[in-house]
């Protein structure tokens, strides 16, 4: 197998024209698509309809192309939007397909390697504690089987789309003698998020098993996966697992690395994730290495010790913008000056992602041999 | 003469703890103080009031230890407030002193040198015309004769701060026969900071006298100074200039530089500033060589083609944060990545100021020999 | 013909399982449906999605139900979605209908009648100008007559929706040798509602047509209808025009009305409405008389001279919010206390649609008798 | 002694030119001023310097005034600054004054009495809990007795300034071996601000003393007291209180009225409050009866159903605007068009003042005899 990925800009939630031309120019493929993440123009909080526009638009379009359903489509393909393009961020698509091998994998050779897993439904009882976070270890463990990815070293990314709490879901947990992490709705988006990376991290050996139990979760943010990138949905019970790295079993072009912001202006993650592919450089990277670098995928958050470096920032005393706006604007700035390029996959809500105020950078570049 | 520069922390927009305590310990000394820069934690556009309080704080509390009444501080010190402190930027203030030579300056050493002037006040038709560019121009060659800065090459940086209409300001100017540049208030500011820049950028020789007029102002932005940094304020009528650069008649430890940001994501313009004052590095720039950069001062704003080396930005869409904050946040991550700092003057409206999208990016620097 | 109004909660832009289940119940029939107002939950400025996202739904929708391609659902109903529920405004869809007789009419007994027209495309350069006024209040009469209506008099709502110019419009114009209204695109919704608005009182008698020319458009704002409610949209370069008002050609128990907001608080607008069709009360309004009325659309904006009744306003000088929310907020709340109910079609953008920080107010209720 | 009570206008939040007016022409006495009450243009929430910036302004102008050091200034004088000028809500300044009589009072007439207490200092682990709540029931008692009111019915107005907790603070409480209510800051302001409150509510009778135990606070909000108006500020550790009701031990020809609004529509409340000082009316206010009434207070938030009167709102699912601005602007836009002005005191953060979404109203009028 071999995997693909385009990126593609958007001029609007609901653009499709790009993936459109793409797939009349031949350049993508409709029917290979396994993944479409996106950055929508949106708040990327609650009120932010960006992300169900983009994702209804392109299941209709798929679906119309493909003569799919609406639940085919969703089986089939992962659909992850991020909303928020503070600062610079510019709003695009990447596209993921897996393709049979034109040429045999080498087994000298790794390329990307794509696989996915689904956890059974959670009771609402367990989002955010250990079901979640044992069950999205086992569906790692499960996505990396698929994609043929031997060693936990050689995953770059894991996408994990969670569910989260209601008002009835917590009312039904409740009338069944239950109790729920928290009766916040919106704070069980971050539990949610935050069992889940848990349960990255424990899948990839990053943390122990035994470090883990539901005391910790959004609590000890000293435990985290440094891979993981998880965003809570209302339209799911189950835990999503899309896992990307490198594996012989593979062919193309492409590869993942991956390294973690150590806070919030730690530009040179950049530079670490691409020396471990062999790619020397210095910031800002120049025109060739820059070229290599298919996509950038980050996390970003307003550190709660209110400072970087020492210095305070203001991001969680204003009331007029969300710290999770500022600071996709400034991960944005931070990686777009290094790369020399705004299409970057800047997510927010980074707990147990990376350590507090940084986060996990992946990046999957094209081979230079 | 030797001009001396500390950088604060704020903790809030009247946080004086940190000059008091700077004085009472000796680093700075309030008799010698001839400028105050600050970057405070409000919206920076029309209702940002931390500006003002920061400001009259000051005036308070360096009157109350000096003596003078507020009307002496005002003709003594330059209060610039830039509010805005999006993304990671961290709020503080600069504190610029001169004091009398500790050691002979030596000609073949230049140094940091400050000089400041006055226009005289506008009649309200003037503003954002060409007696404000034309006056401005004087005022700059009257600072840097003040500064004993000789040639305009050795200008690394001119501060202006520059009246605005309002709406019996306009009233005024009709009732006597005259029209005005523009009859929005908000426009006004515009217009008065991007006339105050063509006449920095005149007297500097960056553009011919003969290529300005009315029509140009805030209209064919291929015009511009990469040294002008200029806001606008109700409480004057009159154009305040402070001009910053190196002369040989100054001592000390201290030197400016400049280079101008071609776009928002140009984090090479650091680089390029610094090279000029033989420091030759990569971002991120090393803990030895940033240590020398005492302060970096750069103008931040929103490409009027919707775009950032090809990509779309959001800023001029996005009706829930204004386009000025956005910029701020995007360039002070990108400064931020390069220097690893976040304590960074990023200022907003850079009308005539840098290219579009754009900025000046000026920085005073310590020897290192 | 027989108009029937039913206003339908929203739990989201994409909510259309109200509607759902009043097809299903048969309280509403698609096949009838000639129009679908609604107040979404965004900003209600330029980057507000919900609005789109909301006509997408119900398009994919109808067109499911009833067989027609998204062309003939578009030639057959007006969707016209107004963003921004600030305040307590609770977001909703008033459906309307027009079904035929179910009793005959009687010509002593005027009732709600509805009619649309459509003026020809613009081009680019005629928007906000006189073609655009001309073709409006042309279509406004054809609308009437389609309705029934025979006299200006019985008109009460006037709803368009109009084009604005884009940069790749400005560039055609230009390159035909024209000029355009304005450069700005965010400017030219301005004008292109204005001058709708200004067709609309033309046509109504409301403002002679010798007092109107391209130099009044968004100038002298003395100049209005008190009935013209227009929104402009990137989607089409016609004008749509529905008419509503009351005909004796038409049967059923509904009947329009309406008076003009002073300024932003006059509540007594409501009540001066309500009288003119027989409805005597004061506010609160007690539950008979509220519950007769059956919607209440109206115009929202910040007074241009910043005060309501002698006493200022920030909403102009608020750079966190746009004064448009404000102003909806802030009229959204004026009428659910005077009415007792927050599902209100309050909308912004008030050029030429009542007095300067007023606005229309149109109300449709159910007969006594 | 005699209770007075000016309205000033505010054109910025260090306006001070109507108050400086207002004693230079005899309508106020700077020695007699007990308490400012402000409305000042920030966003009411944490980043709101506004206030701040206020009560330093006045505290610099009446300091200059009376030759009183800010000690002395803050020891005789309330300043209560509310952030929030949303929607219409105009900036002011309420400045009440005690005098001695000019004539006696009389028994049989009471008038407007003002009385200040304040408990000790709290300790961190004290705030938000039974101690905050019985020494703030114990100051409501001593600042009636100070008033000379005899009976809780004849309170009116109880205005709180509550302590909050800091990093520091809680660091201190956590060292002395206590837990604290809260480890979140923000959420501190309103455990603090919920204590007060009930304190009130058991002073005046409103709820049983012992209904309440710390289990309650920010918990079971069907506790409330119709009369408190609590703010939480970082500068104090004591609560200080202002009662405001009626005495016949006072004269003057103001008087105080209260009801509650039951939720944030509810515009009748005005009218309940009215006719409990024998002014029969109904909304819009005519003239008269509006010209009696000196100044209104209110508190707004949106309701925790995330419903008003059975329609949703969305107050609470906007991270664009905080829920409290919405408030502010809805019931000072209901406010507004039942008393028809718009300088209206209303103040958000409402935990245990009033029900679930409404709010204490209180108002000031004149006599008519």
């Amino acid at each position: 197998m071999e995997a693909r990925v385009t990126c593609i800009p958007a001029s609007a939630p609901n653009d499709i024209s790009g993936l459109r031309a793409a797939i009349e120019n031949g350049r993508v493929s409709a029917a290979h698509i396994v993944a479409i993440l996106g950055k929508t123009e949106g708040n990327g909080c609650v009120n932010d309809f960006t992300r169900g526009y983009a994702t209804d638009t392109f299941k209709a379009f798929l679906g119309g192309l493909t003569g799919q359903d609406a639940g085919d489509i969703e089986r089939r393909t992962a659909f992850v939007m991020s909303g928020g393009t503070e600062g610079g961020l510019s709003p695009h698509w990447i596209v993921f397909e897996i393709h049979p091998d034109r040429t045999p994998p080498r087994p000298d050779r790794k390329a990307l390697a794509i696989g996915t897993a689904t956890t059974r439904p959670f009771a609402p009882h367990e989002i955010g504690r250990m079901p979640q976070v044992n069950e999205t270890a086992h569906a790692v463990r499960e996505a990396m089987a698929h994609a043929g990815i031997d060693h936990v070293d050689d995953v770059h990314y894991v996408q994990v789309k969670c569910p989260l709490l209601t008002k009835s879901r917590i009312a039904r947990a409740v009338g069944d003698g239950h109790t729920v992490a928290t009766t916040s709705t919106l704070d069980s988006m971050g539990y949610s998020r935050g069992a889940s990376a848990l349960g990255v991290a424990v899948a990839l050996g990053e943390i122990g098993e035994d470090t883990v139990h539901d005391g910790v979760v959004c609590r000890d943010y000293g435990l985290y996966s440094s891979r993981a990138s998880t965003s809570a949905g209302v339209e799911l019970m189950e835990n999503q697992v899309v896992v990307m790295g490198n594996s012989p079993h593979w062919s193309g072009d492409l590869l993942a690395s991956h390294d973690v912001m150590a806070d919030a202006i730690d530009a040179a993650a950049l530079l670490r994730a691409l020396a471990k592919v062999d790619i020397h450089a210095t910031c800002p990277l120049p025109p060739e290495p820059a070229r290599r670098v298919v996509t950038l995928l980050t996390k970003a958050e307003a550190s709660r010790s209110g400072q970087i470096r020492n210095a305070r920032h203001t991001m969680l005393d204003d009331s007029d913008i969300a710290s999770s706006r500022h600071a996709r604007a400034l991960v944005g700035g931070v990686m777009a000056g290094a790369l020399g390029r705004t299409a970057l996959f800047v997510s927010g809500g980074a707990e147990h992602q990376g350590p507090d105020g940084g986060g996990p950078l992946s990046i999957i570049v094209r081979r230079g041999d």
